[in-house]
């Protein structure tokens, strides 16, 4: 189940001082094929390249929007067994609830003493969703990239696999690594980006914009766990446009460039290979390729994912012994931040 | 050494509902004359008068001002020592460091998910240190009135000792508690506050403005471990006008009345007493009136101070037990929180 190497950029194969990487999901419901080919594959390669791989669920950062705690509790759990099911091991690495490991918010609070505020609201992501909540924006949402700094430095990680709309956040840590080091004397490496290789995968209703969780139109998002009739309807109704040829143009024709992009991240070949493979093909029937290539890839994930819901005591040992493990690690970490900024 | 009751308004002294009292103070020094009748005293009384109290030296908040770590770390003795010194009795309160606690960022961290940022640009103590920063204030300070609320809250705290310039911030902690106790249920008590009936002390250099640990003119701050000669000299020194007469009358003749207050508060005596008693006297007498009050008052405290700075195991010690004692009360309240957010 583990995705194609080709899909972290080529200088990771060597494995080039890849000590420690960390990496965080939030727990907001049953991942897409976006969230899978961005970021879930990538886990589950890297966790072959690196004897010290930490995956977290981010659920403190799912609170700065407002949550049902049901659905939040819920989601902890389904997303746990998503990232199982995709072939997460946790013999491999530590699957953990960034909640259970208290030094995450202790660490982030250090590190907000040494954040300045104009930095934080510059960032995209803050101005957009303060905007759409009418300035009443929260100090949780305009923080959580210090958290997500804590997150990463918290265990000396030298890599963090991101996706493009990370990039300053990363900027972010790894400024505030070099001033605590600055201070405090060298002590966090300065962690470097993994940038997936996989293009981002776009709405099937809107191919101008991402695939995501929360699009109103039900047609435009493929869920992990959607049924092969879903899947299939989906990208049925994929919008394309009317030329029948199946070319790689993402300027000029994003609809099926994004079914090509979704088609080579799945098969594991090259947007050539794939758009080689559909000469002559229509585009209608290249849906139906492209679907059920979706459908196989994900039907083992979609019976484990089945089969692990209904085992709720084995996830929460994963979560518990994921916790202790990351523990082992965030604590005497967190003890040397404590005794180099003199609070011990 | 407890200061007389009636340094606590009149309320209190019935123990109306005083079920847990929680108060901090930063360790950024030895605190001076306005600091241990404002606050420390109180805290002396209020040990008397409830049977959960908790008083804790809050590190965390001291970060979010560059500090030196080896003066931070000896300003944690130093505090606790002086506190120990002047009445403060482990075995009536939990005396302990903050950041011994996890729970208090880990709240602080979910309360930020509920607090508008347009409020905290709001506090004016943000406004003054942001401006004094050049607008580069950080996240630290901008968002510390939440992980005071959190302080407070971590313990369910119904009472909680103030001065005046802390209104806005409990007000805060009010609204959060309310704001959580209506999405997930009653829970949190909405804690009130004890306000000190000292009023303000003000610099003796400049009696328009408060005394204060960090003023320029050294002869300003009467500090607690204070040579007898040196507070001589600063109450010698100490500006008033050009009336001899005693007089409380703090808007025409701040200098004299600040004294008046001094004095008033050390020897428990009422304003209308000690200027009755002053009948007749001038002012350079009653200069060295009121600083022989003040040695007299703190001659057991800076000896007390001196022999337990000595004893370093011994103040470890303290702090250990009141942090142990502290994360008994604050282990189980952050679960019941963990459970209702979602995040077990």
């Amino acid at each position: 189940m583990a995705a194609p190497s080709s899909c972290i950029r080529s200088h990771l194969v060597q494995n080039k001082g890849l000590k420690r990487i960390f990496s965080g999901i939030q727990p907001t419901g049953i991942p897409h094929l976006g969230n899978y080919l961005g970021a879930i594959t990538s886990w589950v390669t890297l966790q072959e390249k690196c004897s010290s791989v930490l995956y977290s669920i981010v659920d403190l950062h799912s609170l700065t929007v407002p949550r049902n705690p049901d659905v939040l509790r819920t989601g902890i759990l389904d997303i746990t067994a998503v990232l199982l099911a995709c072939g997460i091991n946790p013999q491999k690495c530590l699957l953990f609830q960034q909640s259970q490991v208290p030094e995450h918010s202790e660490l982030g609070w250090i590190l907000g003493c040494f954040t300045s505020m104009s930095r934080l609201q510059h960032f995209p992501q803050w101005k957009i969703k303060n905007t759409s909540q009418m300035n009443e924006g929260t100090a949780g949402l305009l923080t959580y990239p210090v958290l997500q700094a804590a997150d990463i430095l918290l265990y000396k990680s030298t890599h963090v696999p991101i996706g493009e709309d990370q990039v300053l956040h990363l900027e972010l840590t790894q400024d505030l690594a070099r001033r605590f080091n600055k201070k405090y004397g060298e002590f966090f490496p300065v962690p470097r980006s993994i940038l997936s290789a996989t293009k981002r995968v776009r709405s099937l209703r809107d191919p101008t914009s991402k695939m995501s969780k929360s699009d109103n139109q039900a047609l435009a998002t493929v869920f992990l766990t959607d049924s092969p009739e879903d899947i299939k309807l989906k990208f049925r109704k994929a919008v394309t446009d009317f030329t029948s040829e199946i070319t790689y143009d993402p300027e000029n024709r994003p609809g099926v460039s994004n079914l090509v992009t979704i088609h080579s991240a799945i098969t594991g070949l090259s947007q050539e290979e794939v758009v080689h493979q559909s000469t002559g093909l229509h585009t209608d029937r290249y849906k139906t390729i492209v679907a059920e290539a979706v459908i196989e890839k994900f039907a083992p994930i979609r019976n484990e994912f089945k089969r692990l819901k209904e085992d709720i005591p084995y996830l929460e040992k994963v979560l518990r012994t994921g916790a202790e493990k990351a523990k082992e690690l965030a604590g005497p970490v967190y003890w040397e931040i404590k005794k180099l900024v003199g609070l011990l």
